[in-house]
């Protein structure tokens, strides 16, 4: 395959672009959380059109969506002359910090020690105010009134807690935890990294700017299928279920990209 | 307290029969379990009448328990001579064996390691089989689809199994294992057991029948109390349940009795 400077990364898009419905606001969170994270970190207006406009993002829904994250609460903007910067916030550098652990490890969520909490029967609506509290503090549900997170907690009030190792999981919680959807969500990206590492190795060193589009699109796709399901290690998974074999070919491809540091984006179109 | 020879007697059936709803069939498979569990244990027809009599068991209703009894396969009867002599079944022994160690044993059960069971949600139909299924595998209920046992054995299939220990049991759970009525049931008893103590300690040696009367009263109060909940060490129960304190106490009583062997019953009236 040979391909032009232009010709490598417009595919390049297309391939890993394969997944129509995504909120402008959400890249854009994905964007901040992936490249500006930091206390003092910030990009201009001009870098963020730059970034997205290869994703075929409008620059009327871009500033709405920067709008929208604004009211949110989720970042702020300054002038400086004729041009916009706009940063994270306080609350949206803290959430974005709390995503990133489960968004960049390479290692599955460990297997125990769990905690396993019985909530009390009742009715729905007292029952849905517990299972609040419990998803807060970290369990994720099994069935009803049944919770389970890693042990290194209390025991939660009013629950019949157990703290120990999971023995078996049955195929119906395989399947609760891993739907069919997401097993889908996951094939179709694994086609999608393996295509892009195929175009990539034969591609022209990307610009700045490139990367930082490629990287948003990517950790854009993980972080989307990764957040629709619990963090649980592969064996709560059923066995067609690809999320951790996508996790390192995620990370690898990252890797492999590097992280353009945010005053090369701004002086490098 | 003065004692006539009579009079302590039947003042200490009247104490430790408080309970009056008692089922004939179901004293004598006490009196079988708790006096002859053994191959080769017969007792007499006449030596049975001299043990119930003093309940207030009339021969009619003794009749009819022995032939029910019979007709179940529990116990066997023979005649030699005059005299009919009955035994437990091989089947009715077993059952008998099965339940003894829970009726005699000074310890209460252990706490854990337990096995916690949750079974797949579905219609009431099938959820019901499940539970069929892990009660005969010697799991308790906990709440609807969840369901506790000791560790000691393989997971059962088709459930989500975790080992490990319990870290807190919520009073909703206490009050289920130990309801109002157990604890009324274990207050009564202790008092009467507490009541006959005073009145044994003052009296004449009682006979060998007179001791498997008191004793089959006992350990028929007390197997019923304590099969009427689950086999759960103290944590698991109300603050004001006194079941531990029965055991001991029904247990150091029967100590004080002593067991009398059935030569010695068939020989002296």
């Amino acid at each position: 395959m040979t391909n032009s400077p232009d010709n490598w990364f417009s595919q390049s898009v297309e391939i890993l672009t394969y997944n129509r419905n995504q909120r402008v606001w959400s890249i854009i969170v994905t964007l901040f959380g992936d490249l500006a994270q930091s206390p003092g970190d910030q990009i201009s207006g001009t870098t963020l059109s730059r970034i997205t406009e290869p994703m075929a993002i409008k620059p009327e829904a871009m500033r709405v969506a920067l709008h929208r994250l604004r009211n949110d609460g989720w970042i702020t903007s300054e002038k400086s002359g004729r041009a916009s910067f706009y940063r994270l916030t306080k609350e949206g550098m803290h959430q974005s910090q709390a995503a990133s652990p489960r968004i960049y490890t390479r290692n599955p969520a460990a297997d125990g020690p769990w905690q396993l909490c019985i909530a009390e029967p009742g009715p729905k609506s007292a029952r849905a105010e517990t299972e609040k509290r419990l998803m807060v503090a970290g369990f994720k549900s099994v069935t009803t009134g049944v919770f389970l997170r890693h042990s290194d907690q209390p025991a939660p009030e009013n629950c019949m807690v157990m703290n120990g190792s999971v023995k078996a999981v049955p195929d119906w919680l395989k399947t609760k935890f891993g739907s069919d959807s997401s097993i889908q969500s996951y094939a179709e990206m694994e086609d999608a990294l393996d295509r892009f590492r195929a175009v990539l190795d034969t591609s022209p060193k990307p610009t700045p700017v490139q990367v930082a589009t490629l990287r948003t699109i990517i950790v854009h796709i993980w972080r989307r299928a990764l957040f629709s399901h619990p963090d649980l290690p592969r064996n709560f998974f059923p066995d067609a279920w690809r999320g951790e074999e996508c996790r390192i070919k995620v990370l690898d491809t990252l890797d492999q990209l590097g992280v353009p540091s945010l005053r090369t984006l701004e002086e490098n179109g």
